[in-house]
C-alpha cells in the first residue's frame, strides 16, 4: 500500500546507510554508548533466579539510598514553589532572572569576580547544558572538533557524534593523579579545535585538579586559542588534599564555559536543573557572537520546570553547610573503604586514591583470569554472576579498566566488593 | 592575543556567513520567529509611564490568572513525588514505565484500539516532543521535508530551520472553518515528504476538525504515503458542537505520531511534561525502522524531572471530570465575549467563532486604519499606546491577521478589547 509504500522506502534507505557506514567507516561501527545503555545492557544479564539484591557501582546517582537523602531545605523549597501556584507558567527560554541571579551569586564567590545573571542560562539538567553548548560549537563552526579527555564521560562523544562536531582525545594520565596530558593537547590541537573539555572534579577518575595544574590548563587553552568547558557537575564534592577550585578563576587567560548542576551535590539527578555559565571576564565570548549563537540554541530548547527554576533562589541560599559537609564526609569513608577493598581483590589495582566526584578508575589485570577477554566480559559476567553492575572502561574510551562508584550505602557498598573479589577469585588463573 | 585571535577568526566566519545568507537568500533574511520571541518584542515596546496593567492576548498560558488554576489533586500529586524521595534519581530514556502506563491508559478510551506503555515517550513539555519528532524525521532522510499549515505555530517552523528539514505551508481555510485544504496538500507532497502537521484543536485558529474531515486528512496521508504529526496539545479543550476526535482514531488509515502534555489542559506550562505516542496499530513504524530512530533520539535527550513522572498516574487519575468541565465552561464563555467585542471593532472581523484551543484568529482590514501599514506596525502601535499585547499574524505565516488569545480573566479580556477597540477607533481613517 501507499502508506507503506513510501514510509518503507525511506526506511530501506536509512539501513542501507548504516550498512554502508558499517562498512566504509570503523568510527561509525565503535559508535559509542551513553553510560545509561551501557548499564541497561549489563542490566539485561543479571541471573533472575539470584535472590541477592543487585548493586549498581555503575553510575553517579546514590539518591535510591536513605543515606544519600537530598536536604530537607531542597525538597521544602520545590514544595514551597508548586504550593505557592507562582510558578506554573512559562519562564523565559534563558531561564527566570531570580533563579540565573541565585546561581550567579552561588558561583561568584570561589572567582576573583563577579558572575551576573545575564551570563547564566538554566538548563534541563547538566545533560542539556552539555549538548547546548556543543550544538553552539557545532552551529559557530561545522566542521570544528573538541578535546575530550580519555577516559572521560561518554555522553560527550555520543553528543557530538549526533550533532557531527568532531572529537580528539587527550589522555589523563594516571601515574600523575590522572593530571592531564598537555603535550598531548597541544600537538592534537589543529585548526579547527575550538576547546578542550576538562571534567573537575573528575568523573571517571576521581581525582581533583590543583589550581596550579588547572592553570596551566588555562594557559594552554590561552596559546592554542581554544576556550575551556569545565564541566564542574561534581563541584565542591571533595573529601581528600585538594581543594575544588573552579577553572573560572583562569577565565581571564581563557575564557570558560562552565556547566554544572543540582543534580549530584544536591543528590537529585532526576530534578533536572542544570546551568550553563560562561566565565569569561574579558568578555571574549560577547565580543565574538558566541553569547549570540548559545541564546539562539535556547530558541528551540526545553526549559527545565518552572517551579523547579522557582525554587532555585531558595535552594541555594537555604541548604545548610552541615548538608554538605556531611556529604563530603560519607563519601570520603565510602572512598576509603572502596580503595581498601579494592586492595584485597587479586587482578584490580586502583593507582590513585579518589578525593573528588563518586568514581574511582581501576585497572583489570585479564592477563591474570581464566576465562575473560577483557572489560566487557568481565562486566558482563560480574553481572550475571554476582548481580553486580560496574561500568567496564571501554565505554570510557578506556580498555580493560572499570569504573567503580563508591556513592551507595556502606554495607551495600561492602556486600559489592566483596561479591567482585569472589567473582575474581573464582576466575583467577589456576597457578 | 592568540586565544582572542582564533576565536575571533571564527567569529568573523559566522558574521560573514550571516552576511551573505542576508544577501543571497531571503529565506535566511526573513528567518522565523517564536512566539517568545514576537512577544518579548512587542514587550520592549510598551511604555513603562502607562501605569494600567499590561494585558497579555498573546499567548497560551493562563496560568497566571486564579481561575485558571490548576486542579489541587495535580499540585498535590508533584508535592507527593517530591515528599515521598522516590523520585530523585535518574529515569529511563524514554520515561518511567509506570508513567508511560498512565499515559497510554489515558488516550486509549478514545481511540479503537489500545496503547501500550511501549508507545509512549515522556518529553520536556510538548516542545520537546515537536523537537525530537522533527529530529526524528531529519535523521531518518536528510533531505526531507514536512507540511505545516498556515496559519500555524511558529515553533514548529523555526525548529524545522534549525535541524535542516525542510517545511511546505499548506493552507488552513478560513471560509471553511479553518478546514485543511486538502487540494493544496496533495499538490504540495513530493517525493521526500514525510508528514503532515495538524494541531487539533488548532491553535492558532481555535477551531476543532470533524471526525469526518479527519478521517480525509488520514486517507490524503495514506494515499501520500506520509505519516500524520498530530499535535494535540490543546486536546479535550474544546467548548463548541465538534467533540474533539484524536487524529489516532484514524490510525490504521495512516500512522500517526500523536504529540500532546499536560501544560494545556492542566494549566501548568511550566511543568514541561509532554509525550510522543505513536498512534499506530499496524506497526509501520516499527516495521519501518522509525521506532528505531525515534528511539535512539532520546539516547542524548535530556529528560522530564523523575519526580513530574512520578506523579503523572495520579495527576491523570485523580483530576476530576468537575475540573476540566469548568475550564471548558470558563473558555466557552471568554470565547464568546471574545468574539462578540470583536464584532464592535472597527476593522477587525472574525471569520469562525473559537469552539477549541484558547485563540481565535482575526482579521485585520489596514485599509480602514490612518497610519498602521500592516499587523505587526499595529500590534508594536497596540503595546505602545495601550498596553496590550496580541500577536501578528505574520508571526504566524497569516499576514494581517491577529491571534488572540482568550485565555485570561474576563475583566481583562473584557478591558484589553476595550482598549484594542478605542485604538482602532482611534485610527481610523477620518471619512
Amino acid at each position: 500500500m501507499a502508506v507503506n509504500g513510501r514510509l518503507k522506502q525511506w526506511a530501506f534507505q536509512s539501513e542501507e546507510e548504516e550498512a554502508e557506514g558499517g562498512n566504509k567507516s570503523s568510527a561509525k561501527a565503535r559508535q559509542p554508548l551513553t553510560v545509561r545503555t551501557v548499564r541497561f545492557m549489563l542490566m539485561a544479564n543479571i541471573d533472575e533466579s539470584d535472590k541477592r539484591l543487585t548493586i549498581p557501582l555503575a553510575h553517579g546517582d546514590p539518591s535510591a539510598f536513605p543515606c544519600f537523602q537530598t536536604a530537607r531545605a531542597a525538597e521544602d523549597a520545590v514544595v514551597d514553589a508548586v504550593r505557592s501556584a507562582k510558578f506554573n507558567g512559562y519562564s523565559s527560554s534563558t531561564g527566570l532572572l531570580q533563579a540565573r541571579r541565585a546561581v550567579a551569586g552561588h558561583l561568584s564567590p570561589d572567582l576573583p569576580y563577579e558572575l551576573s545573571p545575564e551570563d547564566v542560562y538554566l538548563t534541563v539538567g547538566c545533560t542539556q547544558a552539555i549538548e547546548i553548548t556543543l550544538r553552539t560549537l557545532q552551529a559557530l563552526r561545522p566542521g570544528a572538533n573538541i578535546l575530550l579527555p580519555r577516559p572521560g564521560y561518554p555522553y560527550y562523544e555520543v553528543c557530538a557524534g549526533f550533532i557531527k562536531l568532531g572529537v580528539k582525545h587527550y589522555n589523563l594520565v594516571p601515574e600523575r593523579g590522572w593530571e592531564v596530558d598537555l603535550n598531548m593537547v597541544e600537538s592534537l590541537a589543529d585548526d579547527n579545535t575550538m576547546a578542550i573539555v576538562l571534567i573537575n572534579p573528575c568523573n571517571p577518575c576521581g581525582n581533583v585538579f590543583t589550581s596550579q595544574h588547572l592553570k596551566k590548563v588555562a594557559e594552554l587553552a590561552r596559546k592554542l586559542g581554544i576556550m575551556v568547558i569545565a564541566d564542574e557537575v561534581y563541584g565542591h564534592l571533595v573529601f581528600g588534599s585538594n581543594p575544588f577550585v573552579p577553572i573560572g578563576k583562569f577565565g581571564s587567560i581563557a575564557p570558560v564555559i562552565t556547566l554544572g548542576s543540582l543534580s549530584k551535590r544536591w543528590i537529585v539527578p532526576g530534578w533536572r536543573l542544570g546551568w550553563i555559565v560562561t566565565s569569561d571576564p574579558n568578555g571574549i565570548f560577547e565580543e565574538t557572537g558566541i553569547v549570540k549563537c548559545l541564546k539562539k540554541q535556547f530558541d528551540i530548547a526545553s526549559d527545565p520546570a518552572t517551579f523547579t527554576q522557582g525554587a532555585l533562589p531558595q535552594i541555594l541560599e537555604k541548604t545548610n553547610e552541615e548538608f554538605f559537609s556531611k556529604t563530603n564526609d560519607l563519601l570520603r569513608e565510602l572512598s576509603n573503604l572502596c580503595y581498601d577493598r579494592i586492595q584485597e581483590i587479586p587482578c584490580i589495582t586502583c593507582p590513585h586514591k579518589p578525593e573528588g566526584s563518586m568514581f574511582v578508575m581501576a585497572k583489570l589485570d585479564v592477563s591474570l583470569l581464566d576465562d575473560i577477554v577483557d572489560d566487557m566480559d568481565f562486566c558482563l559476567k560480574l553481572a550475571k554472576e554476582e548481580s553486580v553492575i560496574a561500568l567496564p572502561g571501554v565505554a570510557l574510551g578506556f580498555k580493560n579498566w572499570l569504573r567503580i562508584s563508591f556513592a551507595i550505602s556502606p554495607s551495600t557498598l561492602e556486600d559489592g566488593l566483596g561479591r567482585v573479589k569472589m567473582f575474581c577469585q573464582r576466575h583467577l588463573k589456576k597457578p
